[in-house]
């Protein structure tokens, strides 16, 4: 017998056995599973009946929010494919994308009504816009959430005509250069994501999930609707990270469970007042984004006194393929300092995925934790391609494998540690050198508080090292001590060439330094961004 | 990008990631994850050179051994398919199977090898016989096991051309009533098995799990070479199941997870003799095949410390579909008396499955806890049906769903509770009798041990429950003693009309009471076996 894999499964078993059990704390209102299936029901017939049909898209714009989360399952019964938006996206690249969709309907919250205003003239597919409020502008046509959700039956949606390979949700890269591309995730994807995750976080109705401090239209929230709906546990959907609300959250719903990036864990574990807070029910956070100094890992870990487990994964695959976690049979022969380590770095690919690091010729790199090579994954958990891609996606998938564009080492027990992106490794003298590597040595420096690495052309080594600093106060270590800092860590010829103090990096929106940015004044005018 | 569903996947991700753990001990033999991926490897090149290509049957006759393990996944990459058979059987039933499989190999274990050449002149398909030990008969043409893997090589076997739906394992129902019917396992069912499974009993690759105790070819033991893999977890073979080998195997090898019958779990709990084994490591017992007694749970979680968790499933299911897990919701206002009943039911269904209860009229029974009706099922673990029986399949799946001849209540909070077999039912004066229930009355009472409730046929009720009771000593509770118990537990007309005092119950190799030979003396005769 062969079910559908699909994610509507799990909401409809846990609305089965969890009614009365709350699904979602957002800002005042508190949804049990069984409020949560029956809005997500009337939504998903409200879809139908604005005319978005099997394959049709519909895109969210909005911060977040329980609607986002009712509309990740309300698009599925009908084979109706979500895009939830950037908000942080400059409205030209929201038309782009929006016109890329052909989107039919437009959910919007109420502030940003006025942006929505604006992009509707520029995208001509748009034929429903919805807005959260329910007192819309009637001028425009624009209908409210809780009217048309008002308008349909909460009845069970019965057999669905969903094939497993269809497309669910397509999420656009960030696009650092050129367009963004749309991501196309089935509903198998993210019924395996779903089970894969479950296994590796250990998740079950016992789990309460702090969920938007990574915002939830982001990489690194996707996949969570999906598997805290298939584990029964609550989700506290909070507008976004501050280390206080955060620590509030987690004292007032017994929280076991959040996500952050780096940067969001440095600040949580710089704050001071966080003993304020009972921390006691948190077991788990989860980092993604980027690797995090092994050293905030280690302080963080102790001062919450929980695990702090580090998680990879992309866009293009749902989005977690590896996690950090320890093999039993290794830990009585690891110490603390061995166990943080290892802890802190990209993991082991999940069940379900096969990772492999290769070097130019397709091979994979050996496992000695030195040799780098790209990584590239084959799994249930991969993108079919990009939307109206196929030269992109033949590209990407060369091989029979999605090639990351992330470079890794692999050590000997199998570990992948990310040392860069493809383009952003430093070559000096022929040497590789990871800037991360060069991070790590800055960041042990007590006067370190933030910092980032980047290749600059040299006449004699091709590229050398360079190093922006954020110090924690004025006056503290010189350029000359925090390179002789290096120098005493790691090879000579990895230390940076020059430091340069600043108040703060250029980030995205997620906490990702965007080196680029600090590639620009250095590269300028060059027809390579590497020697 | 789809990747076939395959426990092969296990295997190749866990050999990779924990070459040298050990993946299962044996007797003296302690095979290593990158030996048990060598000698499958061979296996598998084994069985193509003996002509075993895709769709092809080989069978197994023995044991609990490494060597079943390595069947399970050799027959993999080849689309070739397993059927363990049950040594219990007569030689008929064996010599029915395999000409019902056309099998064209057959694995036996020393000890069987007469019994395997009295076979071979009836089964015609029979092209290959391969014995256990390395000294067999030359004259029969019989092939060594080991030699055979000797001459193969172990490399990788490379990409797969196996469509996720095509059969790995067939196995035949015990066939109670008629010829046995072979059950078929796809690839798809055994992977995505193995992660519900490890999502529902936390499995991971910490476990060691002994097993044998339920034998490997046994319908409780299915499923776990594949989510044993999965987890890169230990299994520990015992050839059988006794306490003291089960105790001294925990504590040899540190096991945390072993499964049972509830007549093992019986036997286990009153065991003199326990507190000389160090079974600390233990964390859980899976007991499968009946329903436990709840008090015999409570005693043995409190002897050994351990969790005892109950779980249901069928041939035709891979087999687990319901684990009674507790929901954490709940668990604050539960007493202790309340959590080891609900741990003691049959259980709420696993993510991927959907169960029903249904009456005659095919509707949903109440969630009463009281009304009866059947379990159907519909999931990713569900067979794709019997083999070359299209009739009784269709007849298994009207409806689109699986009708596992299981009826069962379902309480407010949706946990299943099996109450009998349909056939099973006691109907007396037109009000439907749970055997299981007067059971639960009986073992309740100290001088209890073992007992029996079947229906036989009364003149003025139509059946009236008749009790087989093995009790603690001779000369303990009288007849009328008993019956007084049962009426002061549950409703009068549920108690027996009379009780047998019986040295033993006649049991299936796996535990389970045989009530069709408790029946026999009263129904013989008759053209029905109910009224």
């Amino acid at each position: 017998m062969k079910v559908a894999l699909t994610p509507w499964r799990f909401l409809e078993r846990t609305e089965r056995l969890f009614p009365d059990k709350t699904a979602i704390v957002c800002g005042e209102s508190r949804i049990s599973f069984e409020a949560y299936g029956r809005r997500v029901r009337q939504l998903s017939r409200a879809l139908g009946r604005m005319g978005a049909g099997s394959g049709d898209r519909v895109a969210y714009l909005g911060m977040n929010c329980h609607r986002l989360l009712e509309l990740y399952f309300a698009v599925l019964p009908g084979g109706v494919i979500l895009t939830p938006m950037n908000v942080r996206l400059h409205p030209d690249e929201m038309a782009f994308i929006l016109n890329d969709l052909e989107a039919k309907v437009l959910f919007v919250d109420d502030m940003f009504a006025n942006l929505a205003a604006s992009l509707v003239p520029k995208v001509p597919s748009l034929e429903r816009v919805v807005l959260a409020s329910s007192s819309v502008p009637s001028e425009e046509g624009w209908l409210a959430y809780e009217t048309i959700l008002a308008a349909e039956k909460p009845d069970p949606i019965g057999d669905l005509d969903v094939d497993e390979d269809q497309t669910a949700e397509i999420f656009y890269t960030s696009g650092t250069t050129g367009r963004p591309k749309g991501v196309m995730l089935t509903h198998r994807n993210l019924y395996l994501h779903a089970l894969q995750n479950m296994i590796a976080l250990g998740l079950s109705d016992a789990t309460v999930q702090i969920v938007g401090t990574v915002p939830l239209f982001h990489v690194n929230a996707w996949g969570t609707p999906q598997y805290a709906v298939a584990a029964g546990s609550t989700q506290v959907v909070v507008p976004r990270f501050d280390p206080e609300s955060f620590l509030s959250a987690v004292e007032r719903e017994r929280a076991t469970f959040g996500m952050m990036v780096p940067a969001m864990l440095g600040d949580l574990t710089n704050f001071e007042g966080a003993e304020r807070f009972d921390t006691s029910s948190l077991e788990r956070i989860m980092i993604g984004g980027a690797p995090p100094p092994y050293s905030l890992l280690r302080a963080a870990s102790k001062k919450f006194g929980c695990e702090i487990q580090v998680g990879y994964g992309l866009t293009e695959t749902c989005p977690v393929i590896s996690v950090a976690t320890l093999k039993s049979h290794r830990l009585a022969a690891m110490d603390d300092e061995e166990r943080y380590r290892r802890m802190s770095m990209t993991g082991l690919p999940l069940i379900g995925v096969e990772i492999k690091v290769i070097g130019d010729d397709g091979a994979e790199v050996a496992w000695d934790g030195k040799s780098m090579g790209e990584i590239v994954v084959r799994g249930d958990v991969v993108t079919k391609g990009y939307w109206k891609r196929p030269e992109e996606t033949a590209e990407a998938f060369r091989g029979g494998y999605f090639h990351t564009g992330d470079v890794a080492t692999v050590d000997s027990e199998g570990y992948l540690q990310i040392v860069d992106r493809k383009k952003d490794i430093i070559i000096s003298g022929g040497e590789n050198i990871s800037s991360v590597e060069v991070e790590d040595a800055l960041y042990s420096h007590p006067d370190v508080r933030e910092c980032a690495v980047i290749g600059i052309p040299d006449e004699r080594f091709g590229e050398r090292p360079f190093a922006f600093v954020v110090r924690k106060a004025e006056g503290g270590a010189s350029q000359e001590d925090l390179i002789r800092h290096v120098r005493e860590r790691i090879a000579k010829f990895k230390a940076p060439a020059g430091i340069r103090f600043v108040e703060g990096l250029p980030r995205t929106g997620t906490g990702k330094v965007q080196k680029s940015e600090l590639r620009k004044e250095f590269w300028e005018g060059r027809l390579r961004q590497v020697n």
